[in-house]
């Protein structure tokens, strides 16, 4: 699944990928504050777990009480998103609402293709039918090397189930949110996650105001 | 998906297909115990709710406290699925065992895509996933028209969410089994579900007792 093939709409999607402890959570709250504070109209969403049958996903897939074979993994992180897009997604774009989604369909191509092997072509198509070929308008990759982003998260000790998984793994992980985002072309932008959290903010403002602008979803900015 | 790509095995693994309501549960029982009274290495399987995170999804999907959107619904059939293949299936089956499983993959074909009019080669492609590729030696579709079945539902007051939709839901489901048999020749047989539970198991065990004798899964049948 590639970027061409969305609907378009009046509202717009924007996701923040990237690996556990890149800043991703924290960059889309930011941008989620910044938009408020420009009186936009904005949902902020998550995956997994944007939902009420997500958060129970949620916790099967990343609590590790279970242990998921990676199809199993796909499969669930794609019902997660399948009722995200019904339930949240798109009845706010329809609405006009810009929705800031902390973490999209690069995930799953990230750690079940790249990090877990499994099979792209496969997953572009569970991707497809989940979203309804509903694609992300504006993608923001963080980027950051594995060893970063592993020490931040054990300084947060939010640590989930992949993030445990081993530098080598996250190294590939990392590989597929940037080759997705190269294969986004114009859309999908990727930023420094070494860099400050206000830095990468204001980097992805500088982004997000032309984008939003052209489409007369933002008004003013600062 | 169909029958051709297969890899084979010592075991096999036979499936007992149907709508709610047609003795496709009650068959499968009937099997195993024949087989085990005949001392037949087998295994019990059932979807969904096959492994321990499977019970957890079979909650998700059938009690109707959440609303699965269709694709939510297919998503997590398929990662039912691809953990009961990996936990039990495929271990089972390399070990020479018998598993006759209570529905398996034709259930996301008649309910998903005949039922609820998802596309039917995506569902093949998340069929194939799910199950590696590995598909039922043998099929039983145990059919009966929705009046009959949906009366015995009611009467044994299990119903879940999908037997309580109406009856032109449940003749496009039945229609998918029907397609699914039709479609894998001559290792899917259809039986007539509104014989008694004693002549579906002895229309069965004919089936079954060449089936097996020629992999020598058995050695002597009543």
């Amino acid at each position: 699944m590639t970027a061409e093939e969305g609907p378009s709409s009046p509202g717009a999607l924007i996701a923040v990928e990237g690996i556990g402890g890149s800043g991703k959570s924290t960059l889309a709250a930011g941008i989620v504050r910044w938009l408020q504070s420009l009186a936009v109209s904005v949902i902020a969403s998550r995956e997994p777990g944007g939902t009420g049958l997500g958060v129970e996903l949620r916790r099967l897939l990343l609590e590790g009480e279970f242990h998921p074979a990676p199809w199993t993994d796909a499969f669930l992180f794609e019902a997660d998103r399948a009722q995200t897009y019904a339930e949240v997604i798109e009845p706010a774009i329809s609405a006009g609402q810009v929705v800031v989604s902390d973490r999209n369909l690069y995930g799953t191509l990230a750690y079940q293709a790249f990090g877990s092997g499994l099979d792209l072509d496969t997953i572009d198509v569970l991707n497809r039918a989940a979203t309804g070929g509903r694609y992300p308008d504006l993608i923001i990759v963080v980027d950051a090397p594995p060893e970063i982003a592993i020490a931040r998260k054990r300084g947060s000790k939010q640590s989930d189930r992949f993030d445990d998984l081993d530098l080598r793994f996250q190294a590939k992980v990392r590989g597929g949110y940037l080759f997705a985002a190269r294969r986004d072309g114009s859309r999908a932008y990727v930023l420094d996650g070494t860099a400050s959290a206000e830095a990468v903010l204001d980097h992805a403002k500088a982004i997000l105001n032309p984008f939003l602008s052209a489409r007369h979803l933002l008004e003013a900015a600062p």
